[in-house]
């Protein structure tokens, strides 16, 4: 693409370095900032500096928060026994807005993808065993995605642990509620005849 | 959606603002500036605000650009007698890129468009008039799109040229480079049956 103007060339560049906007999509959005009066192009530029600058993570769970302890980890009527393992803050959005959790979250910030480079070491997750060892926790729930990846992650936090009393359970895989049988994948379908629950349980939990 | 951060909430509104952004996409876009050093947050937020702040327009042709005259304005190799009408600077950049065009080019910034309140007024109609007043052109070619609203804005400034000795053509709509007939839809190629040109004509061109 040639640019008449070094200034959109420069900011079409940056725009298509976030994920899944390319060129055309990137001029797009700054022809659109041209528009618009200058002051949305200052709140946009100044909040995500404020963003990027002011944000920190939860001493605890590792969750975003503007505060050194989050709302959820600082809330009285959380149970700090129950713990959610997640992989990242979005998950623990997603967890929120169901409203059926009442437990505190740990963020792992990612899973083990040698593909990808991140080991252990770059997650989470000696703060969790930390929390384990210290007798902080009663019940670890794993809430991870439902890939190969995810269950690696999900094992390798498993084995560490078992040296302690602390029950594990992993969010149930199934058919989606509102999906029909036929469509499902084989494996879910499978997964989800050997994981049956009693009639009855099935009816108080919805 | 709930956040654990206003910040984090304040960035996703923001993003969320840009044509074709959802708020799922804008916090996975805040997300993404997270993860990344601080240093490109500040690239983007810089390269914004320059571009808003900094970017002018060509005097002659309302192309964007960084001097007073654009660089094809202020070209010697270009034809100044011969006027591109055209949409946006998008339009100038997709035909700079074919090569085929050595005139100049005249940026509408929009089309009328009764729909969207934009009227003639709202447009650079008035400067292109006053370039035919001017005798400084020879020959228009109106290169919009090919919707209704286009075919307006063409007849509007045709309707405003006619007093003046101006040759006015518009660009061939017809069967696109390398697409099948049985695919087109009717109007194009009805038109393109209209507009059909001599065979050694579409040999030279090619």
């Amino acid at each position: 693409m040639d640019f008449s103007s070094k200034l959109l060339e420069n900011a079409v560049q940056e725009i298509a370095l976030l994920p899944g906007i390319g060129k055309r999509t990137a001029l797009r959005l700054a022809l659109h900032l041209l528009k618009q009066p200058k002051e949305n192009t200052e709140l946009l530029s100044k909040a995500l500096t404020a963003l990027r600058e002011g944000v920190k993570f939860c001493s605890n769970c590792h969750n975003l928060s503007d505060h050194p302890l989050c709302e959820i980890c600082s809330s009285p009527k959380r149970d700090k026994k129950l713990l959610c393992v997640v992989e990242d803050i979005r998950d623990v959005m997603a967890i929120e807005n169901t409203g059926q959790f009442q437990g505190v979250y740990h963020v792992l910030g990612g899973i083990i993808s040698p593909m990808e480079g991140v080991g252990p070491q770059d997650l989470n997750i000696a703060s969790l065993i930390n929390k384990a060892k210290e007798g902080e926790i009663d019940e670890v729930i794993f809430a991870l995605s439902a890939t190969m990846e995810a269950d690696t992650t999900n094992f390798y936090i498993y084995k560490l642990l078992t040296p302690f009393e602390i029950k594990t359970s992993t969010i149930a895989r199934g058919i989606p509620v509102g999906d029909e049988l036929e469509y499902t994948d084989e494996v879910t379908l499978g997964r989800s005849i050997l994981a049956r629950i009693p009639f009855e349980a099935s009816i108080s939990k919805s």
